[in-house]
């Protein structure tokens, strides 16, 4: 992934209740806690856009080396967060969806196990503390798709 | 914080290059890689907005249960990236800046200690990775603010 090394900067600012706006550049992004969301999202709502994202440019970069194509890649996440505070997540499920025409198990896991393990800079932030589980599932377009479960590498 | 304890669960669908939209329920937010980014995000971004947001609302939650009046409150959070892969952030510096009459430093440093130490989700699950720098600004209005640095509690 290309990125700068210019440290990534964002101002949130309170206007009602527990409402923030957040600035980046010139772009924004509503924050609310709860309920009567509007086009606001929860930090942790954001927090699985963020981990999600990042490991699926990943794989879509990565699958897009091996010169596989896809029609079609969608990646769905979902946290539980614990009963006690602090209330993160303690464990996540993630599945990465893979539609395309010869499309290889091997390689595809390949590119999930980079994100995993080397790239995914969200990932790596929560190793210690979030269990992921993590599924990914491979269809031609034309058969049923097929589930696999992802096994990490020892260690 | 209120909040309950059904899965937050969140969908990326892959349109072009780098570009993913996230649907949370009915609400959605572009992501993009770099550059041109239009309306949309990094991870990295969302992440910092997320780890802001979740700390924000706890301090702002907390310091109007404290009683004290705030007429302006923001939070900037600025994040630098490893060299090296995963290129997550090294340290990251977050500053409260709080206006109001008669804001007390120890109530809002206790604020903040609360939220770092025992509420604040996204800080939890990145406390043995990441570096932060915490520091506070406080004025009444109309003298210049005073910068305080906050210390984390031993241990």
């Amino acid at each position: 992934m290309p990125s700068s090394k210019e440290p990534i900067s964002v101002k949130l600012s309170h206007y009602e209740a527990l409402k923030f706006s957040a600035e980046v550049g010139e772009r924004s992004v509503q924050l609310n806690s709860n309920e009567e969301m509007g086009e606001a999202f929860t930090p942790m709502e954001l927090f699985l856009v963020a981990l999600a994202g990042c490991t699926a440019m990943d794989v879509q970069f990565i699958v897009e080396r091996q010169r596989q194509k896809m029609d079609r890649f969608e990646v769905t996440i979902s946290g539980t967060r614990r009963d006690q505070d602090p209330r993160y997540f303690e464990s996540i499920e993630i599945r990465y969806s893979l539609a395309g025409t010869g499309l290889r198990r091997d390689a595809v896991e390949r590119a999930i196990r980079l994100s995993q393990e080397k790239y995914c800079s969200v990932r790596a932030m929560v190793k210690d503390t979030v269990k992921l589980n993590v599924t990914y599932a491979i269809t031609d377009g034309t058969e049923p798709e097929e589930l696999y479960t992802y096994v990490p590498s020892p260690g």
